[in-house]
């Protein structure tokens, strides 16, 4: 699908998906209620199921897709096969893939992270992939440079969609500015050095719910992501307007919103198509 | 091993252990390098002949041990069987398992976490989860919710070993403390719900390594983990001393420095037990 070359970087890779079918990310929850609901049965044989589906509605619809790595965990090692099934074939099918696992460690362990999920020599390689920096974002040296290295990308959590997390992301570091603000400014700087003039490898989970004080987010050179469309409260046009400096960087992402549309596959595509075209012209 | 029944809480079955063995934690982390060190191949066939040696080596020598998911995921789904086999061996010898995988997000994917790893119904059931609270400690609630009723316990990073976190870790909240200050206060507010006079179910990862001003630990009547013994930098007597007020709360994790021995299993077990029996004496 992408007109990018495979060896290009997550951005222009990204642009291209979104020049085809729009910014729109799909989420791939299968939480233990919707695979009850879908009629699959909560169990690693009903995950499999689930992925068939959604590998038929995603293809030729969406640019990215999003898999929550927590509700293949819940079923184990299996369910950890399954998610690298749907991960490969995803990709096959030119789909960016955007693994949510909120991964985040010291240095020598994200190091380990980024062995599993980044560069061709992983056993599951991902675009991108979500990570959770409480330990510092200068810790995350290792994961920051296998995604440059390789043409994929990270997202920091920096603003989340759910209200409980505001005062830390809001708490005032020593030299000045917030947790959030100062993660911004960190991304911002990697981003210089590894893509000067252009859209670094670093983006960050940014919501757009929280109707606060504009913070300039077109200096941090990266891409964003967007969660919680729908089901977390924010609507398309939130999402254009706390993006409005930088339309073309934001991905905004949907699951819940999405799957309710299944079990039929022909359903869930045209929930998609729809949702992708709303998308799409809000933040042309 | 363990004198305390299967029901008994996570605090309760680790004070049985400290009885016998002391509380060092064996950090069980098959980096890359190690697996080839130890001359068994960088790969899953690798990791299972890893999960063999260790196991025969904490067998009776130590409390608890300690997988860090990373170097598991490394292999892919292959790698997360290994893991299964090593927690389902580990508990079977009457090892208190301590999954160190820095999980956490929004309440209901956290709640997909918790049925992914605490209590009898879950495909990898441990005794304790370390999470990370980027998002807020009450975005945790169906995690602590499990840990409470399944007699396991939660860790929380909230002092991390590395340097790089003390920006975020030590910036101030609008309503006055720190981030990491609240993050034991919110705890303490949990177990004295939870487990009132007693010792919770909600610990925190709280590293003993960059001299900085007392802080109330005894309050949170919680664990502690104090991560890095050796490798990290961190000495027993750093530990000794800053747990000084509650020794008998804290549980001394240590990896590379023991891992080193290795690979001979009864080289390894020499090593356990010796640096088991330094721990149990300084935190006696």
């Amino acid at each position: 699908m992408s007109a990018a070359p495979e060896s290009a970087s997550f951005a222009d890779r990204f642009a291209a998906g979104r020049a085809e079918l729009g910014p729109l990310v799909f989420g791939l929850d299968p939480s233990g209620a919707l695979l009850v609901e879908w009629g699959l049965g909560d169990d690693a044989d009903g995950l499999e199921r689930f992925v068939d589906i959604v590998l038929e509605a995603a293809r030729g619809r969406v640019a990215v897709a999003k898999p929550q790595s927590a509700f293949y965990e819940r079923h184990g090692w299996p369910g950890i096969r399954a998610l690298s099934r749907l991960v490969d074939a995803l990709r096959s099918d030119g789909v960016l893939v955007l693994l949510d696992a909120k991964r985040g460690d010291v240095g020598s362990t994200n190091a380990a992270y980024a062995e599993a999920y980044l560069g061709a020599g992983a056993p599951m390689p991902v675009d991108a992939l979500t990570v959770t920096a409480y330990l510092g974002l200068a810790a995350m040296g290792p994961l920051v440079e296998r995604a440059a290295g390789s043409g994929s990308a990270l997202f920091v959590v920096t603003r989340s969609s759910n209200p409980e997390g505001r005062a830390l992301q809001t708490a005032r570091q020593a030299d000045g500015p917030t947790v959030e603000a100062a993660m911004l400014a960190a991304i911002g700087a990697l981003n210089a050095d590894l893509a000067p003039g252009g859209i670094g490898p670093v983006g960050a989970v940014f919501a757009p719910t929280h109707g606060e004080a504009e913070v300039d987010l077109v200096s941090m050179n990266g891409l964003f992501l967007a969660p919680g469309l729908g089901a977390q409260g924010a609507t398309v046009q939130d999402v254009a307007e706390c993006f409005a400096t930088c339309p073309d960087r934001v991905l905004p992402s949907a699951s819940r919103s999405l799957l309710s549309a299944g079990p039929d596959a022909a359903a869930l595509a045209d929930a998609v198509q729809a949702m992708a075209e709303e998308v799409r012209k809000a933040l042309a």
